[in-house]
């Protein structure tokens, strides 16, 4: 049904002529389309608005040989889809007036009805669908219950989260109360978006390199492991951790369909670390961008050539930096859809 | 010459009883005592005022039985002493009003004489080794090049350091001239340490882990190795790069007395790496000091039984957080120095 499925192929480890490509964080950013709606709306009614957030999914796609699509949006919708008012402040970032911090606070929060608090993403998905009109695979996304818990509970972001890991580890009841919630919200909420069409989900663990590896286990991976069981039958689950190198191997037992690498890892480690079995995908260095074109190339087709052109799914390690040169992520794109074997 | 020498022991591999102990950042943040004599005077006041700095140092070894000290200092000297002029902010932390982005303002930069600009980190030193009258070992310690050129460049502290990546990536020439020019400034600095009176000298890779396999080799790692072939032959040379995992086992093979570790790797994969042949020192995650105290005495002695008893030095695997209460910091120190053998 999708002309382009060269991202479902590699999902699905098939013999592709060469790795598919798509860019987190490719909706916007570093488009002066996007600049120009997000000066005119905030962030959150971008993301609430569901053709804005469609006409935000689809920017990249009519600039760029992209073979994959992600849905413009935030992981933050979740929580605030549970009572947890998350604004976006002004060169601050993410912000709660009230940060969960006490048993009676997760104890108060509920697991909402995602068709009644999430509709507008959902509708989101049918624009979107719409506009792609079968040419490449929409992916869908949430944050993983742990880096959802960290923002719930240091109520901004952090450097390293200390006011969160605290948290779990002097109020652990109240922490796995609260990772549960976020999980069975999670869960509904992905279900709905694959019945809706997303063609993949990925969940996005960006702070469990918090942790030591025994505290990953407990308080990121566990949960994660729970949506990815709910989900597999329906949709391939993709789970990208950063800094988590010290659980791939753990992780590439799971019913994942690819497991995201950050760039601290090469590619051989990170090929070796899970059994060759599984689908990578990543891992350039996002400020790595910041070098010229050709240098970018060279790069990339080196990181392809490391990781092998099947069962690969070439992207960066994390999102795109805002201040990225529209040129050099298009060198980028380009350096993945030019990339022939050399033998 | 130094009653107790359990850290020494353990740099040199000798079998100890038990291993030594000392926190990164002891000298400071969570003590009251600390936290008067910061309300009374500036941080760079207190980094370049010796008796101030000598009884910053001492403070923790009148409280707790360590058995190290660290001068309390900041790596940030270095650069004041090459003429940049660092200032510490308010809740901001570090501060560059004019920070360094262009070759001409790295070609301005002096290699400057140790001993006429960091004279009162040496009289620090005296002064300290007065007070320590033997007892214990005192160590010195340095920022690696790399991490002195993030906060040369960034102009202050940052998640990702992105603005201090692109200046190597697009400027590669002045990025190693400034390296290159930091890296004889340490080299000079660590020396008339050395000469003053530690017995050991500490590199802090803290932004290490920001870089790919490759950039840190080219951008870091070169640098540090230079610094550890100037000094070794002087005094045992400790490196610690944050998330640094990566290049532990090429980090094993130089001369080095010992490798810090973060809380993100086991003591078994981190023994692996270094070929069960270098001391390793850490890697408690700072955070974890927020559980209660039992919970810690059992946490630091699985630590210790897990890296093993010799060749290996008890420690946070990052600075302690400057909320951390004082008997929970007494309930690490006091769990490795109650530690006895299972078998």
């Amino acid at each position: 049904m999708i002309k382009n499925d060269l991202y479902l192929k590699a999902l699905k480890g098939e013999t592709v002529e060469r790795p598919p490509v798509w860019m987190m964080r490719q909706a916007g950013r570093y488009l002066p389309e996007f600049i120009k709606l997000r000066d005119q709306y905030d962030f959150f009614t971008r993301c609430q608005t569901p053709e804005l957030a469609a006409e935000i999914t689809v920017q990249p796609i009519r600039r760029f040989p992209l073979d994959a699509a992600i849905l413009f949006s935030d992981i933050l919708v979740v929580p605030q889809a549970m009572g947890i008012d998350f604004k976006m402040k002004e060169s601050v970032g993410p912000w709660l007036d009230n940060p969960i911090r006490t048993m009676e606070q997760v104890k108060a929060i509920e697991t909402p009805d995602v068709n009644d608090t999430l509709g507008y993403v959902f509708d989101a998905i049918e624009l979107t669908l719409q506009k792609l009109d079968n040419e490449i695979p929409l992916i869908g996304f949430a944050g993983s219950p742990w880096t959802l818990l960290c923002y719930c509970v240091e109520g901004k972001g952090s450097k390293s989260f200390d006011i969160a890991k605290s948290f779990c580890f002097q109020q652990p009841e109240a922490a796995h109360l609260l990772l549960q919630k976020i999980t069975d919200t999670t869960i509904a909420y992905l279900n709905r978006k694959i019945e809706k069409g997303v063609s993949a989900v990925q969940i996005f663990d960006s702070w469990g390199g918090m942790l030591s590896p025994e505290d990953y286990q407990e308080f990121s991976w566990r949960y994660i492991q729970q949506i990815v069981d709910a989900l597999a039958a329906f949709a391939p689950v993709v789970v990208f951790g950063k800094g988590c190198w010290f659980a791939l191997e753990e992780m590439s037992k799971a019913k994942i369909s690819a497991l995201g690498v950050d760039w601290t890892i090469t590619p051989e480690l990170a090929r070796k670390l899970t059994q060759n079995k599984v689908t990578l995908q990543g891992n350039f260095d996002p400020a790595r961008l910041h070098s010229d074109p050709a240098t970018i190339k060279k790069m990339v087709t080196e990181m392809i050539n490391r990781f092998g052109k099947d069962r690969y799914i070439a992207n960066l390690g994390h999102g795109i930096l805002p201040n990225i040169p529209i040129e050099n992520a298009a060198a980028f794109i380009q350096a993945v859809v030019d990339w022939k074997p050399t033998h």
